[in-house]
């Protein structure tokens, strides 16, 4: 994990135990700058890693007594940053816009002060939790670095959207669990946490306009995210350095939507569901009718308003022509407006993205509504692509902003089996397991030109959670979903990784899940 | 999960709020089977499990009130059973001895006494189980059955050998992981944990003629099973009704011990190492040495002398020729001997086994002892079956007894990638992951003969744990492991499963974890 530029020496230094860090020259800072520097001290404090080698580090206790000792590191500002801004705020900027760039500098001497310096707080933020990776224990406790002095410069990331996905529909996950896992994000300092919230199997997203969808459509009364709860995630996340991007998938993959709105659903729950759907229960909103795609926009207004950031995903996977056709009243609806589906996909979409455009949003959808469908997307629509690898640059050479989520890279739950259908021999359908080391091999710049490069915004991997709960949700997800916050895209020593960040004690340490549990 | 016999009604069945669980009829009850009565008794309150059904069973809840309660269950020996004793002596008589037969009655009215009967103390612990998860929970607390009157007649195994193998050598488990997967076998009444105690990557055992193994050969002095550890193991498993069966795996899998007796090892840590063992680090017993053979003889007899189990093994897996041929000590010794490499292996297995036989145990070997190499296995040796489910029909043939434990059905580890070598895109060796609907495939009595069919005393699912720690160790085990414990070999409504135990919440519903955890 090695940032743009960085430069180690080899003497041990040992944290002071009376190490102090302080906020300087930055007026007001903050609260949420202010408690990630006390999660910092805290997790200096708490976290016993040792060194990862034979030994443990111990060669490096008699060197120890006479090393010098740190005593302060200073968070500062750099002269030219604008106004001061939580965390939160710089966090959920843009895709684009954000700072996240910061230098470190760490000493070694006794008399020394280690700097972060940075244009933002949400560089400084980064720069922290680099700082904190820098240092492990000795058996008697004490906290050292064996590379001193260290120095980095303008480090920052090659790509600005480093995600996790994770559905929350198929399973629920408690609220503690997914800050857990923000927890786990912002440590290799992902920036965008993608939630799948809603799908066909369940609804678990109260909407205050719209109770009945979660009433009816949760798994219990008990498995849901009030209003509350999706600020608690959000403001969370934002503390971390993290966008939380919501998606409410649609018009496919809503037959949960049925349970309370039966007038908008087609094909909910037919079967045999093989012939409606990519997984049962089937189900898919009526784009045709004006009814369901004024529905549809107002809810996703009333959810999109609600939240920071400046994207928000419709959608748009896995489309069934099937159960339009054996629908009935879709038949009628795009007969009376005269428009093929595509066409009536079309208005159903503008009407959506419309929307959130009026909300200043920017629409992210699912590969197939740039490449196989025949929508009219809006320049800065932001495009995931899942099915294949191969498929980026397709989507680049249509001048879309892509997100890297590849199936056949990037997908947490393949080669667990299949659990569809009823070949008891089957293996799931993107087996084999992406292990970390295949996910090390993704190329994000791979058949694309270099004048493609710029709309390459970031990869993440993904969760999708037929066969996951909570119960394995750390064990499945990490630390392989810290890969593609720093995949690279040339050879070891090329600088453009998707982040760059401190120390070797990363995700190739199966030991570093110790840090964060 | 269907018991040998079972009858069951449709009726409503309260858990009465002062329901007690009274050991009737058995002299100076053991110790071991009241702490089992009082863990039922703390379960049946503790355990939240609703109906795994739409609705949690919440259109019981009308007619809750009206339903009849049970307020006694009376475990009682039947007249011809022997001596009384303790759950764990019976669970550790010699494989085939042991009685875990019991029936079970559950009336359906407010005056009736549900009863479990059986001739052991094992068999009463059998049935237990079987009555703790009859019960459900209503969403305001009510423990109740929707089955009542439920009755079991001498419901038994099928196999004697239902078991689970855990690997403590490739990562550390500490005794309270262990405890907890022990807590699970006994749930799904699983009889064996095979304790895979060292491999050439660690040596976690401490044995205390020889503690140099465990000083030089254990990660660390925190991942260690001192002999203390050992006995809590075993009497945790026997109050359970399970018989720990340890291996050391001789003479390959031995590179741990050339840290403390590099004259017993040939090849140790030898690179490359794939041409000296199927993993690193390289490292195998000098078979032909006489010195090792008494060396391995009396460290096997060391740690069997200890142990309740009638079992032991040897282990006996993957011998590498090749590290025999370089290995100039080897080549001397077999010179002055006159022996061939094959005779020598013969000669210090007899060595071993003799040493066993001494002690009255049982030798179990890997099949490569039985099936690859020239070596005299007494009649009564049990042959675990691993490299292929193909392979079992050969031992049998051999009139040898065999425990499955096959690769292609039965790894738990398989499907993770490969973590060896250096190829990304490479998959594990066992791919694809064995779902637990492939499990459910297999069957014990293929290709067997009517008469081999004696041979089978069971099979086993099996975590080797290069990729595995206690991070991940209840995810990746369960529920799959208890595949194993219920196999049938014919239809689904043939008897000869390998345990039936009742009810339909079992394995196939996931949610099932929670019961344990």
């Amino acid at each position: 994990m090695a940032p743009r530029t960085l430069q180690t020496g080899t003497a041990l230094l040992k944290l002071s135990s009376n190490f102090k860090i302080e906020v300087n020259g930055v007026p007001h800072p903050p609260q949420d700058l202010l408690d990630a520097v006390l999660r910092t001290t805290m997790r200096l404090e708490s976290d016993k890693l040792q060194r990862l080698i034979v030994g443990r580090g111990s060669s490096d206790q008699p060197k120890l007594m006479d090393a010098p000792s740190l005593a302060k590191l200073i968070l500062a500002l750099t002269p030219t940053a604008g106004s001061v801004r939580p965390i939160a705020e710089e966090a959920t900027k843009a895709i684009g816009l954000r700072t996240e760039s910061y230098s470190l500098i760490v000493p070694n001497s006794n008399s020394g002060v280690a700097t972060i310096l940075s244009n933002s707080t949400l560089g400084l933020f980064r720069g922290l939790t680099t700082f904190e990776q820098l240092w492990y224990d000795d058996a008697s406790g004490t906290t050292y670095t064996y590379q001193a002095p260290v120095t980095i410069s303008n480090d920052s990331p090659a790509y600005p959207y480093r995600g996790f996905m994770l559905d929350t529909a198929r399973n629920f996950f408690p609220v503690a669990d997914i800050k857990r896992t923000l927890d786990a994000m912002s440590m290799v300092k992902m920036s965008q946490f993608h939630w799948h919230v809603v799908d066909s199997q369940s609804f678990p997203l109260i909407v205050p306009e719209f109770p009945e969808l979660a009433r009816n459509g949760a798994y219990s009364s008990q498995e849901i995210y009030s209003a509350a709860d999706v600020q608690d995630v959000v403001n969370y996340a934002g503390a971390r350095g993290i966008d939380v991007l919501v998606e409410i998938d649609t018009p496919g993959h809503t037959a949960a939507i049925s349970a309370s709105h039966p007038e908008h659903v087609a094909c909910a729950q037919s079967v045999p569901w093989a012939s409606f759907a990519n997984e049962p229960p089937a189900g898919q909103l009526r784009l045709a009718s004006s009814a369901t795609a004024n529905f549809t926009t107002n809810l996703i207004t009333s959810i999109a308003r609600t939240l920071p950031s400046t994207m928000f995903s419709t959608g748009g996977d896995e489309l069934n022509v099937n159960c339009y056709t054996q629908d009935a009243q879709t038949q009628a609806d795009l007969k009376q407006s005269g428009r093929t589906l595509e066409q009536a996909l079309d208005a159903f979409t503008q009407s959506t993205h419309g929307a959130l455009k009026t909300l200043g949003k920017t629409p992210v959808v699912w590969e197939e509504m740039a490449l196989v469908h025949n929508v009219t997307l809006s320049n800065e629509t932001i495009v995931m692509v899942w099915i294949s690898s191969q498929n980026a640059a397709a989507v680049a050479a249509k001048k879309l902003r892509l997100v890297h989520a590849p199936s056949d890279y990037f997908y947490l739950d393949c080669g667990a089996g299949e659990w569809i259908g009823n070949d008891p021999t089957g293996n799931s359908w993107c087996d084999p397991f992406k292990s970390w080391q295949k996910a090390y091999t993704f190329d994000p710049l791979a058949n694309l030109t270099a004048a493609e490069v710029p709309f390459v915004l970031g990869g993440q991997q993904l969760l999708w959670t037929e066969q996951s709960s909570a119960q394995n949700l750390d064990s499945i997800v990490w630390p392989r979903a810290a890969v593609s916050a720093e995949v690279r895209t040339c050879d070891l020593l090329d600088l453009c990784c998707f982040f760059s960040s401190l120390p070797s004690v990363g995700l190739l340490d199966w030991s570093y899940s110790s840090r964060w549990k």
